[in-house]
């Protein structure tokens, strides 16, 4: 078996953005050698999602509007996790309905996608440097 | 380490559907003949959710009006990505609550689930084929 | 390529808890030896969450008044699930906000972790016992 790790780093200029990551897997997976397997992709910060859905600008809007009716940034009083002196209460709620993390299938060396499938860094905290993880075991 | 795949082909009759997909795993598991290792199993479009949770058709029913009322269909003009010609930007939304995949563990030559667990196929816009993918690794 | 099995058992006084299960976790990935791989955390139930996010007492206060919001307890026949006799419908509908699984990758023996990644049980349906699995697959 072999195995593979990779850190992305990130830092976005807005709180919130969603950054097509699709190609930084495909490097990764190419350095590999794995023919065979599945690749983990998660973000190490709990304020940030890895995610598969479409690479479609107007979606993203729709994902932002979408997720601050869900869990609004403000007002801060909202959530207690700000009593500690953050802000990103919001984000960590956020976080958990676009998920921390994609398995995804490697098939004769490449991701296995459906036709529309793009890997995606969503952040809900940013103007700060963050990470990713790439795994990728296999043979 | 031995690795298997196999896709399912789906088309449902309604717009929204759940589909208890437990037993074509359980053959996709029997095929590979892995005793012990993961399967992936993940939607290959991003209207559609792979999900683990309960056989009882009232949840089902629950969950649809539940997404309804977390992600509406209508008015279309709500979504950004409606824009583009699609009328399905609410199925991204509702997909992303869902989930795309799930891993479950194999032991002993079985799906390693709880009591109540079983597979479903979530689709938030039928009426066309659609696939998943079934990805095993293991020995 | 090794592969490793551990149920954990759960009991929580509450209906709604969140339990940092990170040290549990860390004793079966020394129990396996095994040193670069994937650990799959998952629920057993499916009214029961394994999720990955910050271990702060305000934050999760936060994530239960949040989920009571997305999903509410009562009334009870707001759900039709609860017709079958349980009252635990929104409890299903809790986790799948919060997600059923995490993998986690294993690299030089430890669980690869962002600095404030901790891996949580969450349960919508306690006082009684519930299971959660570890599988670690790996060499």
């Amino acid at each position: 078996m072999k195995s593979y790790r990779k850190e992305l780093w990130f830092d976005t200029p807005s709180r919130i953005a969603f950054l097509n990551i699709t190609p930084q897997i495909e490097t990764c997976l190419l350095e590999s050698g794995v023919r065979e397997g599945l690749v983990l992709v998660n973000a190490m910060h709990i304020t940030a999602s890895v995610f598969i859905n479409d690479d479609e600008s107007g979606l993203h809007r729709d994902f932002e509007s979408w997720l601050e009716q869900l869990a609004p940034h403000a007002p801060l009083g909202r959530y207690q996790h700000n009593r500690t002196g953050e802000d990103n209460g919001d984000s960590h709620l956020k976080r958990q309905v676009m998920g921390r993390e994609v398995v995804v299938a490697i098939t004769e060396g490449r991701l296995d996608f459906g036709p529309w499938e793009q890997i995606f860094y969503g952040e809900f905290d940013g103007k700060r440097k963050k990470r990713v993880l790439v795994k990728i075991i296999g043979e």
